[in-house]
């Protein structure tokens, strides 16, 4: 039985680690292999949606659209890049500056090799831009209160100013508990309910916003799409994505609907938007017809789907058709490439924000 | 110059104390007199907006309406006397069973007319349930260290369950400071970003829901209209209803749409809701063409307009043209006698949890 790893859609939540079991190329196989593949925090939305509709596949459509309009492509991969430059070269005036390097410190627990690779990328990424890396990592069989001691030392550690704990942790473990011990001012992952009431508040400020709906902010900011008075549609509510994102855009005053399971016409919503941010880990989900002409599209969603002709048996798919939304969006993030690649950017962000605030620097 | 006083739509927040003016029968100047007089927290929506309708008026359309269908009338006053009714038992059999009665503690600054009246009714309102009040008044000039004081004493004291500061503030106070002093278990306002913030979290749940919002929704549980599944359109994002309305509804699985000033078309994403929440402070602001047959309506607003006809010279709608309202929707809060009534039911209600949850009780 092998496994598959994938990008978390946060930057301290991992993607469930799950078992290839059965392969087929009919849709109905393909449903039941990707239904429980979907990122683990993200909602689920009836299976039946898109069998309402021919399946949504690449290679059929492509031919068809060299004569057809194209949406523009949004390139997280070249955002993010972009974004981790002017933070290196930030660290690099803070540290010439007043001597004091940005550290972000991440808690690892048990033996999760999804969790070991997402762990490892965020410390590559913290090396490429010159913050420091702390990590622990304890066996699966570690007390919560070594966790939360752990926790503890790096609260009152002056060169850690960004604290992350990986998840998911071991059942025995109250993540609630765990996480609500990191101190409100290192909380890079924005998860805190302190942080979200904040993002909530006309007139407040949140310490820190979520890395992943941050990101999909920016990639409209770095686009010059308008947000004010545009409609926007979330369609799912997660803790992490959904629910952030869409508080975010009504910061930025678009007038936000969320769509989630429990939605009755989800389509005819979507169609009436202006800018969708998909987030709910349903493949090829949102379909040309759910989608406005012009609209912008933040695709969140990275779904695996069979793939008998990669090398690896499967390929990454958003939430939206791709291809369908080429044909009809003024513009769309593509999956990989597009808001993945963002999530790490927008938490390097957050720690670099955390350790300015902490010498006062602008 | 008289002064007029409304009734406040949280439980500490104070509508303005404004002054008349001018009088006059004419539409122009019925906008421009209501216009600063809408409660102060609220949202401003354009001017203009009802002004492209003719006017809403009550003496005009109640002749026709007696042929025509009816809305159900959402008593609010009713409901609020029911529950505090059963808030009342509840009191009475905590102190048969462990002698401890609830008790809310008001503090007021300043000699603001609306703010006296407002904490003058919260301690009537008390002492019907049998729930103790405690009240301290400073003068204008008092200073933030002294209103702090109290807030250390009364969030130190096991006889206190509850505590609000009666709003506005005297300007040299930083509101922000003073609210954020109220310890978390008696923040019975519920405004404390970490309860907003639970409030939005799912697997959450917040110690308090602001008092209003709580209100629409006791309101539309009390009749059995269903929530799940049900689109909802929630016109206003305040701070202390709009946005933890629309929290709430989306909470109980409704699609929520928020309106607000920025949005482009208010008039038609409103017409899509099965249960619409008003909260904006604009008098008969949603006309009849704003709403799906059968459309629930829950009114927040209570907006003084001009009547020649009334002793006092002014009467009070609501946010909704209520008789255009009555002809189509299903069921509608009047105004005063909807929401109003309700505000102060849910304060009662969150002190006697507050104690409650103090002595783990259930």
């Amino acid at each position: 039985m092998a496994s598959m790893i994938f990008t978390d859609p946060s930057s301290s939540v991992t993607a469930r680690l799950l078992p290839f079991t059965r392969f087929s190329n009919s849709v109905v196989s393909l449903r039941r292999f990707v239904g429980p593949l979907h990122v683990g925090p993200l909602l689920t939305f009836p299976r039946t949606l898109s069998l309402l509709s021919p399946p949504c596949s690449s290679r059929f459509i492509i031919a068809a659209m060299a004569t057809e309009p194209s949406a523009k492509v949004i390139d997280g991969k070249s955002v993010a890049k972009q974004i981790r430059e002017e933070i290196s070269a930030h660290v690099s005036k803070m540290k010439d500056a007043i001597g004091v390097v940005p550290g972000l410190a991440v808690i690892l627990v048990g033996d999760r090799k999804d969790s070991a690779t997402y762990v490892r990328n965020k410390k590559k990424a913290c090396e490429s831009v010159g913050i420091n890396s702390f990590e622990v990592h304890l066996p699966d069989d570690a007390s919560e209160q070594e966790v939360l001691k752990f926790i503890s030392d790096f609260n009152h550690d002056p060169s850690v100013h960004g604290i992350l704990v990986q998840l998911p942790l071991p059942s025995h473990m109250n993540e609630q508990n765990i996480l609500n011990a990191v101190m409100i001012e290192k909380d890079v992952d924005g998860f805190h309910p302190l942080n979200i009431g904040r993002l909530a508040m006309r007139g407040r400020e949140p310490l820190f916003v979520p890395c992943t709906p941050k990101g999909c902010i920016e990639l409209l900011h770095r686009y010059g799409f308008d947000i004010k008075g545009k409609r926007a549609v979330v369609i799912g509510r997660s803790n992490i994505v959904g629910m952030p994102a869409a508080l975010l855009l009504q910061r930025e005053d678009a007038t936000v609907s969320i769509v989630h399971s429990r939605t009755k016409n989800p389509e005819e919503i979507t169609r009436q938007a202006d800018i969708i941010v998909s987030a709910v880990g349903q493949p090829n989900m949102v379909r040309g017809s759910w989608i406005k002409p012009g609209a912008v599209i933040i695709d969140v969603g990275i779904n695996p789907v069979e793939d008998a002709s990669s090398p690896r048996g499967y390929r990454l798919v958003g939430d939206v058709c791709y291809e369908e939304a080429c044909k009809i969006a003024a513009a769309v993030t593509p999956v990989p490439g597009g808001v993945g690649p963002m999530t790490i950017a927008m938490l390097l962000s957050n720690t670099l924000s955390s350790a300015k605030r902490a010498y006062n620097l602008k």
